[in-house]
């Protein structure tokens, strides 16, 4: 109501919080075992995540900083959350002695694969295309996946988790859409 | 024992991976509600972080890729992992009603202003001082006020977890030590 209004180069970086704040929340409901929260904080993160790079083109105030706290925020929104949702609500309740620490070596490769292409990604600075699958895009089916976990086999999840670590990590190229 | 070494390049990548990987490792023991591995593993990532840049200068490889995965990892290890552990492990036991939410918020803060505080220093390039505390120390230092949990007062960790925050995005300067 009062003082200063904030600069419309702060605006897309609210947003960019606000995918990193949902991310956390996913793990925080994980913890409470709430997967269908959890999987729904993620889903927002997805929708934090395309407003903030269309607000900061809208307003033409791309910046670093905001590109650096773009890939922080997506890689515990879409990296970390989804695999320890995976594994907390899928994986890990399977825990037949060795096939429990297989479930969680997915679980890491899926979150660390996705490290890896966000630095690379960050580095080659590419407009037009992606390079591998986005990592909001494997975060994102991930949650979706878990969404429906009551209709699908359980060997779906290792199986996608495999499949896009991989693809996250790929170097063929993806068209980007909406822009 | 057969194939291509390792390129030099590479090696100090797998130091920082090593920290993303004990990160994780951190929140999965969360999960189990082991808060004393839980701090072990956060303090495993500090010791992987701590080598991966000697190493990178030992064998002068430092590179874009390698400074990108360093500030993921470190939001993981360093501020996502501590501010859920002493969320579990602290604030969230206190659950008389409000207070678990403001216990939540302070967790959120947190890891907030640890993603703010690596955006904005890899954005800077400064190489002799760091700008705030950094989120390695912040979060090297809640995983120790988590393993003396019986000897201190509840009102340590949301105190402590404030303050550091708020040293994090600060721009007090803080020199190097051990170039």
């Amino acid at each position: 109501m009062s003082g200063r209004p904030i600069p419309a180069r702060m605006i897309p970086s609210i947003f960019t919080l606000a995918n990193l704040l949902f991310g956390f929340l996913a793990l925080v409901w994980v913890l409470e075992a709430n997967f269908d929260l959890a999987s729904t904080m993620i889903l927002l993160s997805v929708l934090m995540d395309s407003l903030d790079g269309k607000v900061a083109r809208r307003l033409s105030v791309s910046s670093d900083f905001g590109k650096e706290l773009d890939s922080l925020s997506d890689l515990v929104s879409f990296g970390v959350a989804p695999a320890i949702l995976t594994y907390q609500g899928i994986l890990q309740p399977l825990q037949s002695g060795y096939i429990r620490y297989i479930g969680l070596g997915i679980a890491v490769v899926f979150a660390l694969c996705g490290a890896v292409r966000l630095a690379r990604f960050n580095m080659l600075n590419i407009k037009t295309y992606f390079v591998g699958v986005p990592i909001t895009f494997a975060g994102g089916l991930m949650a979706l996946l878990m969404f429906i976990r009551h209709m699908l086999p359980w060997y779906v999840y290792p199986f996608s988790m495999v499949i896009l670590a991989f693809l996250m990590v790929s170097t063929f190229k993806v068209p980007k859409l909406g822009k």
